[in-house]
């Protein structure tokens, strides 16, 4: 089979065996394969992020001196079973899967280790049971989407945001999009999207934010409208003053249940939901001098390099950052079927589509934000330009 | 009335005028006042937290050549109101107040603003509505312990810490054994101790720790019992993999079921809690660090400085970072009843007692994080070494 292979951060496309499942695995071929974020990263900078996994524990990310194939996020259909599997689903049936396989026990991430050859090819090896088929005669280029919007989808879960907060998304790439995308399937009235590309703030408004700002010219903070009951510090000072004023003008409310009662209502997040899909240096700082005390900051933009902050800031407005990782199969299979029922429309993310042959061409298109959101990859497809 | 004011970092004690307390406020006689690591930052860093302060919309923090009285952990008794009160409570009756007042329609804390005195003296004016009489004939001294003590409640009721789960408390000065103290009044059964002076070990076991660690001989981390499902990034990896592979061997469950089960299952937070309280640079870099993932860190030490971390670590772990301040009027309120009805006991706290003029000493003493935990001032006492 073909398969584009990356050394050295360099890509050849090869002739490779045909790989062969193991047990309770399958092999399918590649219908569409997403270039994530991640595959950029690992291209060029593999030995940090291989050095950061293992030092949470997992020391079988790829490295820069090794050939891999890559391709994490794709759709295809089944050819063969390996032994010990169900064999719940005919030959040729539309599968996506999550991109995690088992070698001699241990996970291993598919397209980001050596033991787990990636999408970027023409077949792949997943495993059965993170394996389930694509209803409702969905595309394969949509259904490749499954993996990068269940991220945002686990994301917004993190959020934890109601209908009535208001959510930020800082950074409109696939990512950030991706994030609007849920949050408006998720029923948040009101979303603020920031993005310095013209391009993607116009994609940002496509995925359904109600209001799309340019930072170079406007503060997101300025252009949301004003909600809650806390924009200051001196209003989390007040806030227990006010109502504990309030309840004490009731005649007959014990006093001690109005203190009772003033820290019920002042409990609980009052600030707006922030979603930092940039992952580049100082942008957490910048949110957390920014953004209005009690805002929850979820971070799915990676930042591989150290980065700088003030604890005190953060201190003095109660921020929380929760940083998200991933999905679960329940997540990844919801979002699958959220975009196959209709409920969530990944088109505006896709912005082009190459073969095995462009991929080079499209990592590079893919340096620069203002251009392109997703690009996927068509194994069977010449085309060189996305 | 006798008072002890700070300017440029210098204590003098000196004869004020007595207080008249303004509309809805009590004057009171002081019983006792602790000294705050506030106050320690505020004496000689008071530019920069008003700085801090103002940059959130607080703009009436204390400046550093302004004079003022500082303390606002105290206890006392009712000696005159002001107009407009209910005048609930007798004069003589033991109190303990929020340490906020309103001058001029705003909110200033009480001790940390030229407007609003502390109780580093022998009277305060307080808020009749920030006011409740101290219960079950507390003494002074305890009572004098809600303010600092309802601090740590609110971390601890903001970890959200459940009793089967593991709390690490880093750093055992007045806030960290004030968590712990809270932390096993919550009923949390296991919670390891960390710091690298021997007296603050001794007090934090006093305090209730379970266990207690020297983190230059042995890691926290490596002291705890092992406890729940996740240790490393792969066993994040490997959990939807083994739940589904478990799931999909019972015969009969839906394929699909089984993916929804297994988010299920797998979600939630897993690891364990940490309560930073040292606030110093590269603390919450070294918890992010060694800390296992899904770990949720409750920041109450106040670092000033700026500080490094490294975020793609804490993504891969999905670390959440929850950044307390202050406490709630309930919270407070809380605590004072704990404190009354012998749930929770400060006395370990508390390892000293000075007048008005031992305060400068106090404060030297306290600039050595092995001695003092919490010094107390008496106003009536002529004691100037803790």
């Amino acid at each position: 089979m073909r398969a584009a292979v990356v050394t050295n951060a360099e890509f050849t496309v090869e002739d490779l065996p045909t790989p062969i499942p193991g047990r309770g695995q399958i092999l399918i071929d590649v219908s569409r394969c997403g270039i994530c974020g991640s595959d950029l990263h690992a291209r060029t900078h593999a030995d940090a992020v291989a050095d950061l996994a293992a030092a949470t524990g997992y020391d079988r990310f790829m490295r820069a001196e090794q050939s891999v194939v890559l391709g994490h996020e794709f759709s295809g259909t089944i050819v063969d079973y390996g032994p010990g599997c169900h064999q719940r689903w005919r030959t040729g049936t539309p599968v996506v899967a999550l991109p995690i396989v088992r070698r001699d026990g241990e996970p291993h991430l598919t397209g980001l280790s050596t033991a787990a050859p990636g999408a970027y090819a023409e077949q792949v090896v997943v495993q059965e049971s993170m394996t389930m088929p694509i209803p409702n005669g969905l595309s394969a280029e949509h259904a490749a989407l499954t993996e990068p919007m269940a991220v945002a989808w686990h994301a917004v879960r993190k959020g934890q945001v109601g209908k009535g907060q208001t959510a930020f998304v800082i950074g409109c790439g696939p990512i950030g999009l991706a994030v609007i995308t849920m949050l408006k399937a998720a029923g948040v009235r009101t979303v603020v999207a920031s993005d310095f590309s013209a391009r993607r703030r116009e994609l940002a408004g496509v995925c359904g934010a109600d209001i799309v700002v340019d930072p170079a010219v406007e503060s997101p903070w300025e252009a949301a409208p004003k909600r809650g009951r806390v924009n200051g510090v001196t209003d989390i000072l007040g806030l227990g003053f006010d109502t504990m004023e309030k309840l004490r003008a009731i005649p007959k409310l014990p006093w001690w249940y109005a203190f009772r009662l003033a820290g019920k209502l002042d409990a609980g997040p009052r600030g707006p939901v922030v979603f930092e899909c940039v992952g580049v240096p100082g942008v957490i700082d910048q949110i957390i001098t920014a953004a209005p005390p009690l805002t929850r900051v979820v971070v799915v933009g990676v930042c591989m390099e150290t980065d700088r902050f003030q604890p005190a800031m953060a201190v003095n407005k109660e921020i929380e950052l929760r940083f998200a990782f991933g999905y679960d199969p329940g997540e990844f299979r919801d979002t699958l079927h959220l975009i196959a029922d209709g409920t969530v429309n990944p088109a505006p993310l896709i912005t082009g589509t190459v073969g095995l042959d462009g991929i080079d061409n499209a990592f590079t298109v893919l340096g620069d934000p203002g251009g392109h959101a997703k690009i996927l990859i068509d194994p069977a497809s010449r085309a060189v330009t996305p």
